[in-house]
C-alpha cells in the first residue's frame, strides 16, 4: 500500500495568505501532517479597477509551486483548491488561475461567497463544540461570512465585502491608530452589516463562534494575559483603547499580540466591534476550524454530529486503547456523584461536562506508562487536537487528570480559566472518589455509596462491615481522606 | 464485555518482598496495570530449625489479604502464585501456604529452584535486547540464580543458596561495612559458585544481564551520576571502596542509592563481586524483566521474539499508528546515508541498531499532534515501556527524535550515555538527511543521492537539476545546512 493513498489537501488562496493543509486520514479521524502558509498578499495587487498586478499573480505563483510539490503525492480527488474574495473580484483572475492550475496540476475553484460562508460553518460544525445553534463570524482579508445554522444546517448565509486588508488600506492607510480611524472603520462596518441583521438575528444563535485571525490573535491575548478565553465588548473596547495608546501601528505592541498578526489586527479589530455592537453578541469563543477544515471533512464525507465531544472523546479512547467498560464507569460513579450533591454544590452543564469528559479519557495516560500515568495523560489532553473542547477546557481537562490520584496540586486547579477554581476542585473531588470505588473494573461489586455534601464537606456513607471486607478498599479511601486533608478538603466515611 | 477478563496477574513470594504484577493484554502487547510491593521479609523470620515463624507468617497473610481484593477480579486460569526460597526451605511451609490459598481463592505452588532460574530466564528473553547468547543473573533475597541460553532456550540453569538478605545476616549482622566483612561475603559467595562455574562456562555467553534488585540499584546510581550504564568489575569495587568508607550500614550514603535498596545493598554487591571475578564477566547490563515477567508472559503464550526490539517497534508503531511505509523509507534512507560514510564514520551495531530505531519511530509524536511533533516523540520515548532498550538507549533515541528537525538542540545529544557524543551527533545527522529526502512519502521520487563524509564534514551530491525541479526539497536542504552550521556541522549540498 503506498501510504500517500490516505492523505488530503485543502488549499484555499485568500486574500492575505495562501494556505495548505494536509492531513491522512486515521481510523476515522483527520491527523494534520503539514500546515503550511505564505503571506501572499493578493489584494494588496489589487488595482482600482480591479486588475491584478503582474507581480501580485507571480507572488501567488511562487507560492504554489512550493505547495506543488507536496501535492503531487496526494490522489487528484483527495486535493481542493478554492479561492475567494480577491480572485472572485479581479477581472483577469482568469489569466491567474489557468497558470496556477498548470502549476498545481489540477483544478483551481473560484467560491462565491455563499459557498465560502457554507464550507466556513461546515467547518465550524466538524470542529467546535457547545450548544448547536450558533452564529459564525469570519472576518478574512477582504471579505467578512456570517452565518447562522443548527448542527449541520446553515439557516441564513452572508458573504460582505469588508476584510481586515481592505479596511486597513481604507482606514489606517496613515498608519495611525487615532480614535477617528477606528470610529471611522467602525461606522463603514456597520453600513455593510445593515442590510444583513434582520435575517441573522431573526434565526437567531445560542452560541457565537468566531473563526478568523483576528479571533485567533484576541485568544491568543487573553491566553498571555491570564484572561479567560470568552470574548465580549468590554475586552474589545480596552484592547482597542490600547491600540489608541499606542498611536501609531508600527508601535503598536500588547502582550500575546504576535508580530505576524500585528498589521491587521487594528482594522480586524474595528470589524469585530461593529458586528458585536450590530448583533447585541454578549460573547464569542474561537472556533476549532473554519474554511479549509470544512473542505477537508467535506472530501472525507464525515457526518457532522450532533456532540462533537462525544466523538472526540471516543476517537481518543480508541486510539489510544482505553478501557473503556472502565471509562464509562468511573463516568457513571461521578454523575451519580454530582447528582447527590447537587442541591449543595450547583454544577452547571459546562462543569458537568467537563467532569464527564475527564472521567471517559482519565486512564489514557497508562498508553505511554503505568508509572506517572496522570501525569501522561494530563500532557496528552494539554497536546492533543481535541475538537469540540476550547484550549482553556483542555487546560481544565488535563488538570483534573492530574490530580486523578496522589496529593493534589491545588494552585494547578486554580490555574485554569474554564471554571472558577473553586468549581474545578468540586470536580477534581468527585473524579478522584469515582476512580477509587472503581478500581476493582467491576460493576457487580459496587457498594451503595451515599455522598453528600456539606459547603465544602463531603460525607461518605458505606454499606456497614464494607470497609472491613474490603481491605484494599479502606487502605484507599483512609489514603484519600489524608491527601485531601492536605488541601483543607473536609472529607468523612461512615 | 467485562473488562477484566483481558487482566492477568502474577505473584512471587519473595523471601524478602511480597510482589504482585497486574497487566492487561492490549492487542498481543502487555500493559502494566499496577504494581504492588509490600516488604514481608519472611526470610528473616526463619529460624536455625528452618521454621517459620508465627509473625513471619501473620506478615505474609497480611499482605495477602489486600493482594486478594484485586485479584478477586481477575479469571482465575489468569493467575500464578508462586512461592521461592524461604518456603522452598521452611519446614512448615504447608501451613503457610495453606492459609494463604484460602486467603487469595487460587492455589499457590512452591517452585523448585531451577523452575525459578526458567521462568527469570523466559522473563529476561520477553524483555531484553542485545544478542541472544546470554548469561541471566538473579540474586535474590535467599537464592541467587545462574542461567545460560540461546534465544527462548536455557543451556544450564543454576539455584544457588546465596542471597543479599541471607548474606546480611551471615557477614554484616555487626552492620559494620569492614574490609574484612566484605572479604569474608565475597569469599563464602565464590565458594558456592565453584561447582557451577564449568558449566556456565562451557556454555558461554555474548551479553550478561542482571535482573535483581542489586542490579537495579547500581543502574540507578550510575544514572543518578552520569555514567554510562554497563556495570564492570572497575565500578563495582569502587562502589564497595565507597561503602567501607562509609563505616557502618546506617550511615551508607551513595548518590543514586535508594533508602529502600540501602539496607541490602552492601550484601548483594559482594555477591555480584565474587560473581564477576569467578566468572571473568567483563560487563553487565539490566533486565528488562524477570520472575514475574515470566510468569505472565507464559500465561499469555507469547514465543519469545528473536528480536526484542523489532517486537517493540512494531508494536509501538501499530498502537500509535505510525504511517509504516513511510517510517520505513526514512529508515532505509538513513540506512544507505550510514553505509555510504561507513569508511569515514564507524558506525558499530549498536549505533546503527539506535538509527534504524530512531527512523521506525520518529513520527509516534504525530499521534499527540502536528505541532511541536518532534517534542511529543520524544516524550513518548522517553516514558513509554520499551521492551530491549535499557534506559540510556531510550534517552539517546528520546534525543534523536526530538532533534529530527528544526534548530538542534547539542547538549541533549551530549546528555546522553548510550553512545559517545560525537556518535550521537553523526547519527542525529543521518536521520535528519533521511527525513528531509523522504518527505514526499513516495519511493518513486527519491534522488539517487551520494553523501559522503571527510572528517566530521558532509558532502551531499545530488543529480542535477534535481534542486531547480523541487523547490520545497531544496528550501528544506537550505534551511538544514544553515540549521547545521549553527552547531558548526559542515554540510555542503551540490
Amino acid at each position: 500500500m503506498l501510504s500517500s493513498t490516505s492523505l488530503y489537501a485543502a488549499i484555499d488562496l485568500g486574500s492575505n495568505s495562501f494556505h495548505m493543509l494536509v492531513v491522512r486520514e486515521v481510523a476515522g479521524t483527520i491527523q494534520t501532517l503539514a500546515r503550511i502558509k505564505r503571506k501572499v498578499r493578493l489584494a494588496a495587487g489589487l488595482s482600482g479597477d480591479n486588475t491584478l498586478s503582474p507581480e501580485a499573480m507571480e507572488r501567488g505563483w511562487q507560492c504554489l509551486r512550493l505547495f506543488a510539490e507536496r501535492l503531487q503525492d496526494i490522489p487528484q480527488t483527495q486535493i481542493r483548491v478554492v479561492a475567494t474574495a480577491t480572485l472572485r473580484l479581479a477581472t483577469n483572475a482568469n489569466e491567474f488561475i489557468e497558470k496556477a492550475e498548470k502549476i498545481l496540476g489540477c483544478p483551481v475553484q473560484i467560491i462565491r461567497g455563499e459557498e465560502e460562508a457554507r464550507l466556513i460553518y461546515q467547518g465550524v460544525a466538524h470542529t467546535t463544540g457547545g450548544a448547536d445553534q450558533r452564529l459564525v463570524v469570519d472576518i478574512g482579508g477582504a471579505s467578512t461570512e456570517l452565518v447562522t445554522g443548527t448542527g449541520a444546517q446553515t439557516t441564513a448565509l452572508f458573504s460582505l465585502s469588508m476584510g481586515c486588508v481592505t479596511w486597513l488600506e481604507r482606514f489606517f492607510s496613515d498608519r495611525n491608530l487615532a480614535k477617528e480611524n477606528f470610529a471611522a472603520a467602525e461606522a463603514a462596518a456597520s453600513e455593510v452589516l445593515k442590510p444583513v441583521l434582520d435575517e441573522l438575528k431573526h434565526h437567531g444563535w445560542k452560541v457565537c463562534v468566531g473563526a478568523s485571525g483576528t479571533v485567533q490573535a484576541l485568544q491568543e491575548i487573553m491566553m498571555a494575559q491570564g484572561m479567560d478565553e470568552r470574548i465580549t465588548l468590554a475586552k474589545l473596547q480596552q484592547l482597542k483603547q490600547r491600540a489608541i495608546q499606542c498611536g501609531r501601528l508600527e508601535e503598536l505592541e500588547i502582550e500575546g499580540l504576535t508580530l505576524e498578526r500585528a498589521l491587521v489586527f487594528p482594522s480586524g479589530l474595528a470589524i469585530l466591534i461593529a458586528i458585536f455592537e450590530q448583533l447585541n453578541i454578549d460573547c464569542m469563543t474561537l472556533a476549532g476550524g473554519a474554511l479549509r477544515e470544512g473542505l477537508v471533512y467535506g472530501m472525507l464525507h464525515l457526518t457532522v454530529d450532533q456532540e462533537i465531544r462525544s466523538r472526540t472523546i471516543r476517537n481518543v479512547q480508541r486510539r489510544f486503547m482505553v478501557d473503556i467498560p472502565q471509562a464509562e464507569r468511573v463516568q457513571q460513579l461521578a454523575q451519580a456523584f454530582a447528582d447527590g450533591v447537587a442541591d449543595e454544590w450547583d454544577l452547571d452543564t459546562l462543569s458537568k461536562d467537563m467532569l464527564r469528559s475527564a472521567a471517559l479519557l482519565h486512564e489514557i495516560g497508562l498508553s505511554v506508562d503505568f508509572r506517572q500515568a496522570p501525569v501522561h495523560a494530563a500532557y496528552l489532553v494539554r497536546n492533543l487536537d481535541l475538537p469540540g473542547y476550547t484550549p482553556a477546557q483542555k487546560k481544565l481537562l488535563a488538570t483534573l487528570l492530574l490530580n486523578q490520584t496522589n496529593p493534589v496540586d491545588l494552585s494547578s486547579l486554580h490555574q485554569q480559566n474554564a471554571v472558577p477554581p473553586r468549581i474545578a476542585e468540586r470536580l477534581c473531588r468527585l473524579l478522584r472518589l469515582a476512580i477509587i470505588f472503581a478500581s476493582r473494573r467491576r460493576d457487580d461489586i459496587l457498594p451503595a455509596i451515599e455522598l453528600q455534601a456539606e459547603g465544602e464537606a463531603l460525607h461518605l456513607k458505606l454499606p456497614s462491615n464494607w470497609l472491613a471486607c474490603h481491605p484494599l478498599g479502606a487502605e484507599l479511601l483512609e489514603q484519600e481522606s489524608l491527601w485531601q486533608s492536605y488541601v483543607h478538603w473536609a472529607l468523612t466515611v461512615k
